[in-house]
């Protein structure tokens, strides 16, 4: 049997005035930021989610619950810390990841190359193996009336072997 | 060439009352249900058209259409097994599937052991194979609303190897 | 490590009266079409986005930005093509692609074949490595209401092997 495993991911957050907006690890400067329990990282959130779906592990919400004080405001990047630890405790890691970003405004494509750099770090990737696109909706629905951002991820991760 | 091939699905349905809410094969207790000329579980027709997909078999609607009264009312679970014995002529195997259940109410939690053993037991699969997530969006849009219910749902497929 | 990559694209384009429709490459008739720079072309530009994403390379509104007048109604087949030229010096080639299409209408089952056809050649594939299925949102949302349209394309890559 293949020692390849598929995952993907998707998440939503609403986008209010008054909180930071993360995205991909990076504080993104923006009149609006995402609601949420932890500080609400779709990306990072939808790549968790992809991975911890690749080897039937649950999702986030089981992993790291919104009712846990302990995940109140949390940095997402401690989410994918322990989202790439029981990964690797499966004897897995991450081949490569595909994401989009789905939001009207503001344009990420500045921050992509920092975004990169900050999960391929976690994941112990090159930034070659994290790939993050954007897209608007072109002023449709909910993401087109910037009240929300949509994250899609998906990966492929591979079984060690032992040389 | 590869002897893996990937496929990925997604589905829609309204929610209306007075309908059952069948969910991965699991009839799931809420006060409405989705609405479809099948028994219109979500999650079985983004797995059914991410396998059909993944070896360009056409789309559920091809093989099973609303149109046919064959197939009013069907559970789903016998789609998924057509669909199966369909790869399974093509000379493939699931490796694993990763879906993502997209409602707002009721939390499916409870349900998702069930949802995979069912789904693991028609498709000749482990209950590691059979990743089901889910996530609200967070109060945005049709889901948000409680109007719909989305699945997606991708796969990864094995060409059969004889020893 | 694999040789194998995986890549997603999601694209979105406004419906509107007085457009062409372009679909996989084939102009559809219908009463609308998607608004764009380009031809708009969700479908191709769902794909180009997964074998961009796959290798990590940006993503369309990089490579071909609506800014650039260059792009004003370019048929999305060039990029498609260019796309190809890009995968394939970094030395991979499509093993598979999947995609849906989410639309009211038209019903485009028709014209799959054809899609199929066109994207096949551009990537010199067979057409059972080029799938493309279609579902309605079962009237909910902006694609519900017809006021847009949605692709989805997941896509994997494998490194050529010298013989």
């Amino acid at each position: 049997m293949s020692k390849l495993r598929i995952g993907s991911g998707v998440d939503f957050h609403q986008l209010v005035e008054g909180r930071d907006f993360w995205l991909g690890g990076v504080l993104v400067p923006h009149h609006k930021g995402a609601l949420g329990h932890s500080d609400a990282d779709v990306l990072l959130h939808a790549i968790c989610d992809a991975m911890l779906g690749a080897l039937a592990l649950g999702d986030i919400g089981l992993h790291f619950p919104d009712t846990d004080n302990t995940y109140k405001d949390i940095d997402s990047k401690i989410l994918l810390q322990r989202t790439m630890q029981l990964v690797g405790e499966k004897g897995y890691q991450v081949v490569n990841i595909d994401s989009t970003l789905c939001l009207e405004a503001p344009k990420i494509k500045p921050y992509v190359p920092q975004m990169q750099e900050t999960i391929a770090r976690i994941l112990s990737l090159t930034i070659e193996d994290v790939s993050i696109k954007a897209t608007t909706t072109e002023k449709l629905g909910f993401v087109g009336r910037e009240e929300g951002v949509v994250a899609y991820a998906t990966v492929l991760l591979e079984k060690y072997t032992i040389n």
